[in-house]
């Protein structure tokens, strides 16, 4: 990411400006929990998203940091809400915003940034813009839906794996190229291509974050691998091994799902049973085969150094180590 | 509310049907606590107001159906997600959806009916609406919120009371009134005259139910008034006492407030101290005012079989008894 973070540093500072005053809202607890949240890390790569796009496009609106800001105060609304559906306890390394400040808070507050969203799109006043963002919000609910729905579900194939993985990562960050473009006034084709790149980096980004989690990390030492699991999720590497694994091997798995909780040795025996049939490795490959295809539609853009960029994001999706 | 029913009986099918259509989702669960909160009764005066409000402006265009439908959707998912913030158990009379479906659930059906709202905003395709609209979720959350940070406040005056009234209950009725206007297309005067009939009729209605909660219901043998302020809801009829109690009394109810719970002569107590001071017939008093103004800014327009429902259904705001 380093030479997005390097093209877009003085843009995204006013984007951070803009993440801070959008929320000054005379209620004390938005400011607070907003801060925290923003503040926490993140990677913003959403909003950078959008504005190596809209630089690729040949667009150096200023709505284009209203747009950044909006897509960002959608990401945060959804892990505001998600962290209050999965009763996650930390978010990125810190506690999460519903264990400091309360579930009710933080649905509250995440209702108010999805509002304060689309308040912002208004402003940007693009009613294209409105349509794909409120389409894609749609479908992120529905996609976080059918995961509750699937906890636990070995019979989950690949197809209906993707589904998900669209609505709960790619839709948005296929919002954000899409929208981009949108505000450039790039041709159909174009607008298009944007929208297949960010799907495919979408899917590809959430497909390495599920294999890394089956990944032992070396610097948390004794880290054991499949921590979704433990949540229900049951993610590519897992459905690639079971496609191939013996009948013995489903049967136990399926065991050891239906017991009242996941013990560590039994995290342990599911990892190796998806090593034995290279479940990570082919999730990584079919993660790198979306990241080549996306990086092809570039070329439909002259060369640029946002082109440069946006490539060097795509390839870091798949080089990730974390 | 007979006039507004009889003169909309013919629309609000047609609303009802909409109110279907649009939770065609993929996703079982959408289709399922959708149906079974909107099928819970509710009065549907907000859909209702939409369509008196559009009939009185003279419009009769079929945006104002789907306007209709964006309130109620917008309402409903306040609902949700009020039941989780509340930890509510009953909602109408009947288990509330996130009890029987799971709060994880309620969060993320609220959040699907909030976006397919905003979906629905932009085919009507008028980027005042969806302003309007989203300002008026956006301080719905800020009510909600304020709400929280004044539990078992006794110090909540009748001007910030006022003020979470607005957020959480008037605003939106208020929007109703206002966007009906604008899809009508009437002057600034009489948009802005709505606007404030529907903040007054809002602020009413919430203040009649507030008097309610303190008036024992002869049918539910052995109700005991002030369920509210069990939950920490200070109040108009409480404030209003509180500002004419000496200082023993105001004294003695802060020692009660301060209990791990209020027991049910506590409660028993605080009623007959607003009764002492009339606090019940004040806010009764304060409601009627605003419905009076309210009728009075109908009077810009030409009188009307729809002008004589709003009024019927201001007047049953603060006749109703439960």
């Amino acid at each position: 990411m380093r030479k997005g973070l390097a093209l877009t540093a003085g843009e995204m500072e006013q984007v951070e400006d803009c993440f801070r005053c959008h929320l000054q809202s005379e209620t004390a607890l938005i400011r607070e929990m907003g801060e925290y949240i923003l503040a926490g890390g993140g990677k913003r790569v959403r909003p950078m998203l959008v504005l190596l796009c809209a630089r690729l496009c040949g667009y150096g609106g200023e709505k284009r940091l209203e747009l950044a800001t909006v897509v960002e105060y959608i990401h945060t609304a959804s892990l505001l809400h998600d962290d209050v559906v999965d009763g996650a306890g930390l978010r990125r390394g810190r506690p999460a915003a519903n264990t400091v400040w309360g579930n009710a808070e933080a649905v509250l507050v995440g209702d108010y940034l999805y509002s304060e969203a689309y308040r912002l799109m208004v402003r940007i006043g693009d009613l294209r813009v409105l349509h794909i963002l409120a389409d894609a919000t749609c479908r992120m609910s529905e996609g976080e839906l059918n995961q509750l729905r699937n906890v636990y579900d070995l019979t989950l194939d690949e197809l209906r794996y993707q589904e998900v993985v669209q609505g709960k990562t790619a839709i948005l960050i296929a919002g954000c190229c899409r929208t981009a473009a949108i505000l450039a006034g790039v041709d159909d084709e174009r607008e298009a291509a944007l929208d297949r790149f960010g799907m495919l980096l979408g899917t590809a980004f959430q497909l390495l974050d599920d294999a890394l989690d089956y990944v032992a990390d070396a610097r948390t030492f004794g880290k054991v691998p499949g921590q979704d699991l433990r949540e229900g999720k049951v993610t590519l590497p897992l459905i690639h091994a079971l496609d191939r694994a013996s009948r013995e091997e489903r049967a136990q798995v399926e065991r050891l799902l239906h017991k009242p909780a996941l013990e560590d040795e039994d995290l342990v025996w599911i990892g190796e049973l998806i090593n034995r049939y290279h479940g990570v490795e082919y999730t990584r490959r079919r993660a790198r085969e979306m990241v080549e295809e996306a990086k092809g539609l570039l070329r439909l853009f002259p060369a640029s150094e946002a082109q440069d960029a946006l490539d060097e994001l795509a390839d870091y999706i798949v080089i990730r180590q974390q």
